[in-house]
């Protein structure tokens, strides 16, 4: 092995995987004597992609991963201490640091909407800072791949669709991710053997160009596939050209499969040409054969509008295969999640090991909150410590979510007032709510999980009851309704003291 | 460590790093005894992101460690044996397989456009398919990262560039393949502390909003971090109000500093608002106050077109912050690089060593051409064994480059006659022409790197010269000229010949 080899092959140690600025930032709270300053970060976001009516969360697992084996090596230290920047006694204060954060978290496959935390952190401000990186890096993407998914799975109906999107990912893990995170949207299954394999998965796939340019000519290059997979014979007609060569051979390399194995289902995928007329003939031909139900296989550059059209003029397809639009999310490439400091604990001292609990009723002691002004309202954070609670109409429907204080009992309804975020003198009300929840649930004590992780199976359920438990209007592939994120009145009211007590033009 | 934490902590094995049907075809070629069969594929794309006149490639050192590494573990084995899709004998195969393919390859930072092979693997077919879905998923992105980087350094002019995209890739490794591959294509320095690690790329980064919110106020956030840092102190003065809060402060520290360190250069970071007004506000302040030449550097959203538009505007940035847009290449999220069989040596008898060389004159034995037909010309392959030659005029710049069949012997210039891939039946020719290199070099022989790989300093300084190297028409961030990629009139008839032989409609 090269050493670039080892470079590139080995990934156990990640605590470096962080912008630069955290290390400088923690390095001056150090030396500053304020590393163990309490800190309360917030993650969210604050604008869906385009025509996107609702968000799955997604992410999660990889971070809390990260977060427990999270530790600078020998390596690591060395080359910080490389860089002329930082002392040697941060150099030693890392060499033993463990993360002791606490995390509470929206669970994996929650529909989740602009400007709610879906994930707070608190510790140690020097530690709570250095995470940010890593759950920007964990968080914005699988997030927006789960969304995208999502809406493919919304314009598939109840089509088998596959990912595909390993090739055109960033690196082994962007295609890891992004193979996980469809498959909590919605995916079916994945190309991604690897990803199978770590996730559980179910991997499909058949063959491909090369395949048939291998044999000396199409029909022995499917008979060669059939014989060897006569119960999972998916062929790929297009190598040469779909009607006046692939779909004959295929249809009498499956007239052949036939004679052995009665009933086999014929299949075929198109990656090629006029997706819906292609489909149609391959139907006609292989129903008028006597193949009732031909599996028809499409890929090529597909999205859900792209797949919507198609479903749109009658193609008769049946299974969906998406790689590079769901892989990189192409129409809106990234989810501008942030994370920010929304309040400290200004002693010195750390609150006990309760402080970060759900629990609405405990006293939130001396935490200070803090908020980060822009001449762009939108871009204000809502400051302080907060529970979100997601209000539903008698039916189970997500009629609204309002942001309260921590330590503020919410209100249960039928009426609900709330602040909109873009008018704070603008009160409103949710109306008709029949039941309510808290969205962001304890995971992580003393930087430990303290409890396992649901597997992906239902993380995938979780995700399809709730984006089915949606009002149709946020389910539109185009122009979907505004959900309701506000402000409880008093954090509305925090937020504007904060404002007019806040430096600069703002007063 | 958890379960799923070691499964996301560890990266070792990436031999089921592939789609599916890659395993699925490599069982079928065991199956039929064609395992043995010795293939030729190419990597190219057919097209270049929108607006943009070259590409830079890079990826090859990924992919190259990938295949040194490459093997099943145990683990990988009984996955894929749980899959009931494979019989024992070609699992057993699989437990001793390493490859032993040849590759040639384009250098990294070489400047690339489209249909032309980037990379040739040759060796069994079922070792070179198995090879495709790591080939594209080490090459496609990296290349777009180089591509998108080498833009943005054109709208930069000389101005550093500091990459900031590891919060918006695809996870850990979209992040570090973005890092390297932005570097290569002219990012000065990364946020990413791991990639600065991994490949000695320069690290940057000062502070976030979150220093200054954890002070009482700004001016005392300012002073702390100006104390630690004093050689190295740039200050983000949007976290309030950058005009009348964050400028003045930052002003302040500034003097007080250039009282303890005369000579001391100011320096600030804009991160919001109108970058163009502020700018020159902040440039008029520091240098009213006697700072010459105050470090300006600016984020938020920018992308090659806003810094080119803020270069017009007479913004005094002179160091830019790129992360989102370049990371995930907004305007263009994937590179459509494919891997197609272009030939095969039917005997089922492995060429010798010399085989895959690029020597010219070596008789090519008994491949035999193959071909991807489509309805869509453009999509048709190009057959054959090739050698890509770049012609240069005399000042050295590139004038168009021909693939030749691999036993021709390409023509010298001045005058080199090619045929257009557009239209197969006209001949046209490169004019002047005084030089001519061989782009696809030796990297692997017997699945083993033949020799180091270079440094990525200079791999960086290939691609800048590369660039630089381009005529001006090529450069442009808007309507750049189409360069020339022929066929030489022998490849060419080779197609012609092979279309017309072919099964389907084009007879």
């Amino acid at each position: 092995m090269t050493d670039a080899g080892s470079r590139w092959a080995r990934r156990e140690d990640l605590a470096l995987l962080t912008d630069f600025y955290e290390l400088t930032m923690m390095s001056g709270y150090w030396r500053t004597g304020r590393q163990q300053l309490t800190a309360s970060f917030e993650y969210f976001f604050r604008e869906l992609p385009a025509h996107t009516g609702f968000a799955i969360a997604a992410g999660l697992e990889q971070l809390l991963d990260l977060v427990e084996n999270l530790h600078f090596t020998a390596d690591d230290l060395s080359y910080l201490a490389s860089l002329d920047t930082f002392d040697s006694g941060f150099i030693d204060y890392l060499h033993t640091f463990r993360p002791t954060v606490s995390i509470d978290a929206v669970p994996e496959g929650t529909v989740v909407f602009p400007n709610e935390p879906l994930l707070r952190i608190e510790g140690p401000l020097a530690e709570a800072q250095l995470l940010e990186t890593a759950v920007l890096n964990a968080l914005n993407y699988p997030t927006l791949i789960a969304t995208k998914m999502a809406r493919i799975r919304l314009a598939a109906e109840d089509d088998r669709v596959l990912e595909f999107g390993l090739r055109r990912a960033q690196g082994p893990d962007g295609g890891l991710s992004g193979s996980r995170a469809a498959h909590i949207g919605g995916a079916d299954a994945t190309s991604n053997v690897l990803a199978g394999k770590l996730f559980g998965i179910p991997v499909s796939g058949t063959h491909a160009h090369s395949w048939v340019m291998s044999f000396e000519d199409e029909l022995t290059a499917f008979r060669a596939y059939a014989d060897i997979y006569p119960d999972n014979c998916v062929l790929l007609v297009d190598t040469y050209d779909t009607l006046t060569s692939g779909l004959p051979n295929a249809l009498r390399v499956f007239e052949e499969l036939r004679e052995r194995r009665p009933g086999v289902r014929a299949a075929i995928r198109l990656d090629s040409g006029d997706l819906a007329r292609l489909s149609k003939a391959a139907y006609a031909l292989f129903t008028d054969a006597g193949f009732d139900d031909p599996l028809i296989v499409a890929s090529n550059e597909l999205d859900e509008d792209l797949m919507a059209d198609l479903k749109r003029q009658g193609a008769r397809i049946n299974a969906w295969g998406v790689g590079t639009h769901l892989i990189t999310s192409s129409s809106w490439p990234a989810l501008g999640g942030v994370y920010k400091l929304t309040a400290a604990h200004e002693e010195g001292e750390r609150p006990g090991p309760g402080a970060a609990d759900a629990d609405p009723t405990r006293e939130p002691g001396t935490w200070e909150p803090r908020i980060k002004l822009s001449s762009n309202p939108a871009k204000m954070t809502d400051p302080g410590r907060k529970r979100v609670v997601r209000y539903r109409d008698a039916r189970g429907r997500p009629v609204g979510d309002v942001l309260y204080c921590a330590d503020e009992e919410p209100r249960r309804g039928p009426q609900v007032p709330y602040v909109s975020r873009g008018d704070l003198s603008f009160q409103v009300g949710l109306e008709e709510v029949a039941g309510s929840e808290d969205l962001l649930r304890p995971v992580v004590r003393e930087g430990r999980r303290i409890s396992p992780s649901p597997p992906l199976t239902e993380v995938r359920r979780r995700a399809a009851d709730e984006v089915a438990s949606l009002p149709e209007e946020l389910r539109r592939l185009r122009n979907p309704e505004i959900y309701h994120v506000g402000l409880s009145p008093r954090l509305a009211e925090l937020k504007s003291d904060l404002i007019r007590r806040a430096p600069g033009v703002l007063r």
